[in-house]
């Protein structure tokens, strides 16, 4: 297959992701969030709150990381943060639809992605804990737009909060969770 | 207003271009797009595809202009390439838009954000011409997948869509045009 029609058989095929819905809403509650516009959002978290990493990052290399990082979901489906799913099953499906999606692609950029998905799940790099990072810092603002959300659908406590979204966003971007620490704690004050 | 709280209004506000529908669908056609999730495609379109640029671009700089090139559409709504809106008001509408929606960032952003999408606008730059192709390039693909889309729709003709995308995918990447112009023609030539 000539570069153009491969390129294009993953990009055809990357637009099922349109279709993988996550556990938050939109904002105004409407409806479910899905992984595409969730990627599309966090990379623009990304540009923006940048200044805030704990160490200096290349934003350009976070960006790419995040339009890449849910795309396995097309086969391995969302898991959500505050579900209990199989660690070691969802990442051995993680794997094999990687495997699959991004072998669409012509060999060079099939490794190309596929590092930069690794280094992103791997979360070792300052790239990559940043990137970590606000991916979890948007759900926060979805979740408090919508008077609780996700966490009132799993009874989702402060601590388990602090461990499962406070710990990653500290790793990465520390004023940032303080900024949302705050608001938090006034919904959990006013709510529980 | 400190600058996190201006930062995270902005996102907050930017979460409901999620509700602004397009005129084309999903590949699946199950339901239409909205500016968000294609957004996040086409900014994956030209990490994808910024090889094929008529002229080399910095790849980082069109992936930024393409995460905030639809934004406007937030107030100013999205105008269909195939109908017939009024261009002067529409971009009237634009300008308010952007004022309105950029100036909710921390001015140094502000000015950023506002530059690179009047860039992306203005399609005079080599990393904008790019931008605004790959921009083109995704509904043709979406169009060929459900079998006509859009195209029979807004009853397109062969010479409609050469003016209306042709023209401006070629500016920017000739070979994706070229690669798109055969699927193009062996569609139109079965259905119509």
């Amino acid at each position: 297959m000539d570069r153009i029609s491969a390129q294009l058989a993953f990009l055809t095929e990357a637009d099922r992701l349109k279709s993988v819905n996550r556990a938050t809403t939109l904002c105004d509650a409407s409806r479910r969030e899905n992984s595409a516009e969730h990627s599309w959002h966090i990379a623009l978290y990304a540009l923006t709150m940048a200044e805030h990493a704990i160490r200096p990052v290349n934003v350009g290399r976070v960006i790419q990381m995040l339009l890449l990082h849910d795309i396995v979901e097309i086969d391995a489906g969302d898991a959500p943060i505050h579900g209990a799913p199989d660690p070691e099953a969802q990442a051995a499906l993680e794997q094999a639809a990687a495997d699959r999606l991004f072998g669409l692609l012509p060999p060079d950029q099939r490794d190309t992605y596929r590092a930069l998905w690794e280094e992103f799940e791997a979360a070792e790099t300052d790239d990559a804990i940043f990137a970590k990072s606000i991916d979890r810092v948007q759900p926060v603002i979805a979740n408090l737009e919508t008077g609780g959300g996700s966490w009132i659908e799993y009874s989702v406590t402060t601590a388990q909060l602090e461990t499962r979204v406070g710990s990653k966003v500290k790793r990465g971007a520390p004023a940032i969770w303080e900024a949302l620490k705050l608001r938090i704690d006034r919904w959990f004050e006013a709510n529980t």
